[in-house]
Formats: structure tokens, sequence, C-alpha cells
């Protein structure tokens, strides 16, 4: 039985609460907020945990052996470092930290003393992607052309991160994980429309080996809810539509052939266009399944795929678009 | 009665005679082609016309006053010069020519002639662009924030041009006719999947004063065709789809206010979501309503709002698009 | 504060004690089922309730107020009686009972002994409808045509009732509650396919004076979920779409104008369509809505709008429905 | 060479001269209309064909084979017996004739006489039928269910038929062809809003053998165009929605298997929910098929599927829903 510790009570705490409270293997023992309203509504839903402004009652706790860490991101390296440092596996919201070098302490420190990280990624749990990865394996699609995300809403502006830290680290780690190879270079664009010091709105393009390119567009200020990916191959294109209930993924047999010849200005093109399959999805909380994960992998000592590294490679492209950004999106490579 | 040359029946050009044919004040006198099949097709559908392969037939023609070019770009600048040094208006598709310099020398040459040049930027003409000039000009949307603009299909791979000097020309001629402000830089991605020598998948960042931007999306290598465009001020919203066929055209009464407060990391956010209203939008073939202005321009003397300097525009911002695209994405002054 | 028990926590009692648990002014004392794992359920999520399998133990408590009633149909009628026999207001599941018989000594009861009774036609508390009540009541779509609802899914057979007494009374409740004038005749065609000896698809026409008509298809054996009400009148034509996230409602101002000449065969049509109106719909629980309004009704004396009466009607039309599916879909007068 | 005369050219006649025009093997000698200004805009886009207002030059000209009638339906019959009368093959516009007695007596002649019927059934001739139709054949529905059609827009109002005499032609005779088995018994209700003598909503309800039910709801009085075909069977189920451009037909691999058991009460209901598969629809235009069919079916002697006998049934059930109106919507047996 792990007995778990959760920090952070706000917006996202109540959701890893409820879905590893539902988990076999595992007890929350005690919840941690600054806010008193977010503790009493814990205790009124989960009457059997304690609960406590201080963060420490949790770390240096002897009965709990993982802490669940939804809070602010600044906060994220500070806790999971002392949090490590006491013996526990971290459980962390993403962006993992706000450095690299933040990140890359907290694998090392966790290598050493044999513990877990785990990002939650929680796309990655989606019936969605996991249909998308095994599509992958099977190699349907062919060589890979591009992946391109559109992921617009109005709000949820964080007065902790600014769109592209808040919102790419869904496509930095699902590229991360269906893409085996890794970005050679990133480039970004981005606005911030109401000069808070944090851009709302960004464009980001990621270079790859072999010509396979990623694009993403991010948008806290738009009227429609958009969540879409294209990721389209030399034998058939996938699309993933996370907005609609039903057919969320589409695969079109579909595509382009290209034969150029001696005369470099001709060019032979063979379209392509046949059926569109729209595999059945089954509907599960993600959450749900990252948290029997977590148990999982602690419990075997499996390495997560979410696990410290991935959070860093987010983290460092993360990083790398900022610089970009800084330097009137300059492509900076990896 | 302006009298009319056709030069180019391939693709575009038997939609310019269709709509000329049918626009009262103008009359089509003779067609050019390179290929005999056209010319026989140009002959059975229009049996009054005269048919050449020598295009110097219709611009040296002393019964001609105007002549539309639909012949492939690296031919605009030779047939526009000789048309305009023989006298002729000219009404030339998009994008006007390859270059900057050449599209100067072409504005500078009608000028001295007393001619009009007509840029074939046929979004102009629609409905919804004219609705949207409407709410623009009722300031409906309050100050502007971005235009973000998606045109992706499959297909259409272009063997004498990229896929930005092919569909970029869309979006820039309507910028340019929305927004009065010109873009300051621009910056561009792309990638050539099949080495072909031109990209097919592009994405354009433009900046413009006061933190205005415009994104573009354009692919010629996607399963769906996407055809969006969002336009978003400080009090609402508007989105342009043009695949629907109905309620093209969506006008959001959303937004976001954003009070920053002294202490900087306070931003008060209060969102509003309100009616969303779909103007009826007259379905008319834009081409018909450009005949019909270029008839219009030349009877009247009207400078038309696609004319060779708003056709010059778009070249400008194409080029630099080119010179950021071979600098790695590189933000290119204006 | 008004003291509730509820009698049947299976399928939609849940969600009963959840919206009234949240409700100020009534508390839940009592649950009743017969199922020990339904009881199980209840006291886990509300540890303050009594759990009883009697659901006398309800009926006849002293320290109980108001009982709602959510068990199959047929169990409604003694159920209800016997509550309003006791003195306590009633909240039912729809359809109130299996014949307007029961449902007119029920009402009888309940006004004998000064009770409320409520129906739970949830959807008259949807944002949607009150929308549509006030575009009625503004009269924005002058005189009504028709109402078109089609409600069709894969699944939810019942073995308690048929596709009409399980659908319908949606239909008929908001029938009943946005059109004053009430239906003169009623016509129903159906089949049973898998021989259940309980319609799985039906269609049902409802004739009212003046020409206005209303249709409704119902299908539990449609692989696509609709849910799709229009409401036509001379002026404007309303669209309730609730499988929309956003958009529900839309409001066409769109028509015909038609001019009959003395010469009968000759008709003037006059089509007009315009703009498209989607109202903002607050969103909002409505049962949540429902339960505060009940826990009104009875603090105040306000007669409900989905009263006993109402109820009944929402019977008297299955009745008829089913009368007309024995005769061969023959129109049965109201 | 077959020789066309084509009498009719207002607003479906072009539709056939255009195609027919197109069709190896055919040639269109001359066009009757009652209009000059029809006969004009024929003279002026076929300036070979000889033009006339007395529809007799063409039924008695020697050097016709075949008669295109695209008159109104009340001159169906008149027509369509002369040209039989005078050894001409006939292509009716659907509804063949106003009564099955008029039909019949066609039918008849034209076996007589050894001569060719054939009814514009025009959406025989689209590539969402081939798809469905070969889906059929090929069993992949199982044991059919239902054919579920909503046929619906603004418009359109006829001055010559009823919105199920102008629409129902089209489900009639597209399950005339898909189902095997024809209908036992037919109920209809409509209403007419404007009291022109014409329905203008209508509803159908079609009984087949073994418990298949077909259902059409037509409506010339919709603000959205719906042209949506449910086709349910025991294994998967098939949605053709015409108004999407792609993905008109998906095949769902969806369905419910009920066992009843002993105790009737007890249903065991299973739901699946699989794949839904999109196939590709190649896009022609239907007339241009339904042309080169007319064509072949002269030359070849092969009887057409859309045939006298087709057009027959169609007006057959025609006048049953028209009998079922009259007796307020009556079941009538066929």
């Amino acid at each position: 039985m792990i007995r778990l510790g959760v920090i952070g009570y706000g917006y996202w705490g109540p959701n890893l609460v409820r879905n590893f409270n539902a988990t076999p293997g595992c007890v929350i023992m005690t919840i941690c907020d600054l806010v008193e309203e977010n503790l009493a509504k814990a205790k009124q839903s989960y009457s059997f945990v304690k609960v406590t402004k201080n963060y420490r009652d949790i770390i240096q706790a002897p009965d709990i052996d993982a802490v669940l860490i939804a809070t602010p991101v600044s906060s994220h390296f500070t806790i999971a470092h002392e949090a490590l440092e006491n013996g526990k596996h971290i459980f962390v919201e993403k962006p993992l930290t706000l450095s690299v070098k933040q990140a890359q302490i907290l694998v090392d420190l966790a290598q050493r003393k044999n513990l877990k990280i785990m990002v939650d990624h929680t796309f990655l749990f989606t019936g969605a992607i996991k249909c998308i990865k095994k599509v992958l394996a099977e190699e349907t699609l062919g060589k890979l052309f591009y992946y391109d995300s559109t992921r617009i809403r109005l709000g949820a502006f964080q007065d902790d991160v600014d769109v592209i830290w808040d919102l790419a680290p869904h496509d930095f780690s699902i590229l991360d994980y269906l893409i085996a190879e890794k970005p050679l270079a990133i480039s970004s664009q981005g606005v911030d429309h109401f000069e808070t010091g944090r851009i709302n709105l960004a464009s980001i393009f990621l270079y790859y080996p072999d010509n396979f390119v990623a694009q993403i567009r991010l948008n806290w200020l738009a009227p429609l809810k958009i969540r879409q990916i294209l990721l389209s191959g030399q034998k058939k294109m996938l699309v993933w539509d996370d907005v609609e209930a039903d057919e969320k993924i589409k695969i079109y047999d579909a595509g382009v052939d290209i034969k150029t010849s001696d005369n470099r200005r001709d060019i032979l093109v063979d379209y392509r266009v046949g059926d569109v399959l729209s595999p059945h999805i089954v509907r599960k909380e993600a959450l749900e399944e990252e948290a029997k994960y977590f148990v999982h992998c602690i419990n075997t000592g499996t390495e997560p795929l979410n696990n410290g590294q991935a959070g860093l490679r987010v983290v460092k492209w993360l990083e790398a678009s900022d610089l970009s950004l800084k330097n009137g999106g300059q492509r900076i490579a990896l």
C-alpha cells in the first residue's frame, strides 16, 4: 500500500485526489494547501485524510511514500527537491520545473536515491494517444511528414506561466512519446497583447531530422475551442480532434506521391483519396490510468515513460522556445 | 465597350472568360494559349472569339483595350510589361510578379502610361470580405489583436511556385485590404518534404505596430480542407470559415478584459462570453464582382483597390518570407 | 428546512440526491433502495443519511416533509399515493403514472390534502428552454407553424417502458410548457424490432388548432445521438441542438411568405434568409434549478409549472399514443 | 447515334441537356419550351439545336428517337403517351405520372411498342447509392431494421405538387432500389400551413414484412437543409448525410443484441460500439451517369432499373400516401 501526500489542492489537486483515491494499492494520507477553504473542501470530501498548511508535514512524514505535487510551477523545484531528499517518490504537474538546470538536479537526485519521478503528462494516458501509438507502431502512416497541433480557446490566462509554458508541454510530451527522433532546432513567435510580461498567443516550429517538422499554435484568446492535431505520413494521414465527442481520431487513406523528373521543374503529382476510418476509442479518464501506472511503477520498479528525463526534455524545449522568442524567432539548435 | 484579350486558358483562364463574358460593357475578342486543346475548348464555348498561340497577337492588336493575364507566374512580368508598353490595361493573376523589382517596374510603367493594373486578389470580392470590412468599419471588434489564418488541403501542388507564393497572396491581400497598418516584420518557417525545391508546408508570422500580429498556416499536404480565419479584437471576435456552406462568418460577443495590478504578477482576468451572430452573406461569385469592377475602374478612371501597388505590397511580403525562410526563420524587417 | 426522503437510488436517484443535497433549505434524511449495494454507495457519499430497504420507513416517518420518487414507473402510483396519504409532498420521476386514471387520483388526492406534486420534467429547467420561452414570449418567431423533435441514440433500452413512454415525456412536457394551445389529436407509428413487447422506434404526430403540428421521432437503435428540435414560425425559425456543446440554440431570420392569388394554382412565394443568432445560454445543471424550485414551491405555496396536472396531461398524451399505435396509427382525438 | 428531343427547358431541362449533350452516342436535335426566353437561352448555349414551342414538333419528328420530358408533372402523361404512340423512347422526370392508372397505361403501351421508359430517379445514379447497394449486397449491415430519411430545407415550394409528390419520389425510388421486399402498408401525416391546397410538411411511415420499417420526414419550411438517411441493421448501421461535402457515408460498427429471457420482462441488452468507416465515394454528377445509362439501355435493349414499372411503384406509394392523408393518417394496405 503506497501512502500518498498531496501538496496543492487548488484547481488540479482535487482531480489527482479523486483519481488516486479510487486507485487500488495506494492511500491518501495528508493533503496540504495554503488556502483554508481548499483544506475544508478536501476534508469534507475525504473525511479520513489529514490536512495541513505546511508542506513539510508531508515531505518529512515517515508514513508517506510518495508525494503528488500540484502547486504553481515556480514552487515545483523546491518541493520536489525536498521530497526526493526525504526519500519520497514524486508525481509532479507539468512542466516539471522552470529550467533545465533544475530538472537535471531532480533527475540526478532521484537516480542517486533510487526514487521515481513521474511528470503529469496526462495526454499520454488518453485512449486517443494509445490508439495513435498503435497506429504508428504498425507503420500505418508510413514515413512521417509533420505534426501540426492547434490548441486554442478563450481563457485560462495563467498568472504563473505564459501560453507556451502552459500549453506546449502537452504537445512536447506527445511528440516526445510518439516520435523516436528528437528535434534538432526550434523557432517560436509570440505576442503579449496585454503587456503582462507573459505571451498569450504563440506559434512554435520544431525541426526534426529527415524533414519531419512539428508546428504548434497556442492561443488563450480565441473565441473557439480547438484541440486538433494532424499527423501526416507518406501512406496515410491522421487527425485527432479532441473536442469531438465521438470519432476523435480519423485515419485518412490519402496522400500525395510525387515523382520529380530529371527536369526539375516537372513534378508528377499523384493524389490519392480513399476511405476514412475512425477507430473506436475507449472512453476512460486519462488520470485514472495514470494513477494506476504510478502505483505500478513504484511497486515494480518500472521506469515511467513520463519520467524525469521526459519531463527534462520538455523543459529543455520550453527553454529553447523562450530563447527563440527573445531572439525574434531565431532558430535555436537543440 | 472594353475589348479584352485573354492570355492563358488553362486552369483559371476559363473562369475569367466565363465571368467577363457575362459582364456588361466588355467583350472578349481573342484568347491565347500554347495548348491546342485549350484553344479548341475556348472556341467551342465561345464561337465568336479569335484564338491564337501567339500572345503578341493580343498585345499588339489595335482593337484590344485590356489584357487578362492568366499564365504561369514566371511569365507575368514579360507579358504584363509588353501589354502596358502597348497601351493596354492589365488584369493579372496573383501574385503580380516574381519580385518587387519587377512589380515596381510595372507600377511605374502603368502610371507613366496612365493605364490600370488590377491584380486578381479574388477574395476581396467575396461577400464574406465585404461583411468583415463593414464590421471593422463599424468598429464592432474594437482594437484588433490578431489575424490567424489556416489554409490547408490535400493537393494542388504547383510546379511553378511554392506553397507560400501559391496561397499566401490570399492572406496578404486580405490583410492589406482589411488592416490599415502595414506589417513591420515577417518570419517564415517551412519544409520541402519531397525535395522539389519548393516548400509545401509553411507557417508565417507577421508583426504589426501596437502588438497586432498575423499568423498564416499553409499546407498542400493535409487530409482536411480548412480555410479558416480568426480575427479577434478587444470587444468581439470574428471567425470566417470558408468551407462552411452557410454561416461562413460568426461574430462572437466574447473577450477577455485584463487588469494588471501594481503587483505585476497579479492579473485580474474578466472573461466575457455572449451571443454569437452569423450575418447573412449574399452568395455571389467573387470573380463576377471583380470583372464588373475592372470594367468600372477603366471606364471611370477609378484606381482599383487591388491595383499594382497592392500587388506590389503582396510581392514584397512574399520576398520577405523567402528571405526569412532562407535565414532559418529569422525575423525580416519590412 | 424541508426534510426529504428519497425512494430509489439506482440510475437517477443519485442525481436527485446530489442536487437536492446542494440545495439550501432542504435536507436529505433517508434514502431507500432494494439493492444493498446502492444503499452502501449512498451511505459512502452521504454519511449523515439513514438508509432503508423499506419505503414505508420514509413514507410514514413523522420527520419527513417531502418524498422524491425515483423508482420504476410501474411503482410510481402506489408509492406516490401512500406518500400523499401520509401528508408528504412528492417529487416524481416522469412519467407520473402508467395511466390517466392513476394520475387523476394523485392530482385529486394532493389537492384535497393541500400537498404539492412535482413531476421531474427536467428539460423545463434547462437554460435552453428558458431561452426559448423568452423568445416565444417576445413573439420573435411570429405565428408558430410546427415543432419537430428528433430524439435518437444507441441504447438505453428500458425493460420497464417502451421508447414512447421513455422519451416522449420530454417532448410532451416541453410542448405543454411552450405551447398555450393543447393538441386536438395524436397519431403514432412504431415498431418493436426485437419482439420484446415494447416498441423501440416511434414516430408521433400531434395535431393542434390552427394548423400547428408537432412531430416527434424517437429511436433507441440509432448509431448517432441526435437531440434536435425545430420550432418554426411565420417570422423566424429556431433550432435547438442539445448535442452541441456551444451554440445550442440558433434563431434563423428566415421564412417564407406565401400569397395565393385568385387563381388558386398560382402561389407567390417570397423567401427570406437573413442572419443567424445564437443567444448565449448559461450553463447550469437543470436539476439544480429544479431542486431549488421544488423547495421554493413548498415554502411559498406556489403551484409548480410541472405540477400534477402537467404530469397528467403528459400521461394523457402517452395513453393516446398507445391507443393510436394499437389502431394502426389511427388519429386519436384528445 | 440516338437523336433526342427535349420537352421542357425551365428548371431541370438545362441540366438534362448539359449532361446528355456531353454523353457519347446521342445528339440533341430539338428543344421545346413554352417560354420564349428559355428557348433563347437554349439556343445561346447550344447553337446547333432547333427550338420550338410546339412539343408535337418533337414527338412527331421522324428524325427523333427518344424524348426527354422535363415539364410539370400534370403534363407528363399526355406528352409521354403521345411520344410512345409515335414510337419514341422516353426519359421522364419524377414522378412518372399523377396516378397509377396513367402510369400503368404508359407501361403497357411501352411494352406493346417495345420502347423504353426511364424515370429520372436521379439519386440511384449517385456514388453514395452505388456504395450503399454494394454494402447491402455484401450483407455488411445484417438483417435490416429500418430506413429513416429526413429531407428538409427552406423553400422550393412547388405550385404543381405538394411536398410528398415533390420529395418522396426520392426516398421511394431509393427504397424500391435498395430493399428487395415491397411495403405492405403506408401511413402519412401532413399539414398545409398556407392553405394552398398542398401540404408543405409531411411524415410518412412504411410498413414492410418482417418488422422492417421506413420513415420519411419531408419539409419545405425548415431553416436548415438536412438530407440524411439512416439505414440500420442487426450487424452495422449506415448513415448517408448528403449535405456533407466529404464523408457522405459512414458505416458504424455498432448495434444492440437483445436476449429476452423466459421471464419476458427481463431483457438482456448487449451494446456494441466500434469503429466508424467512411468509404470513399467517387464524385461524379449522377445525371451524367444516368444519361449514359439511358443511351446504353436503348442501344442494348437493357431494361432500365428505373423503368416504367419502378416509376409506377413510386406513383402507387404516392397515391397510397394521399389516401392515408385524406383518412387522418390511417394505415393503407398496399
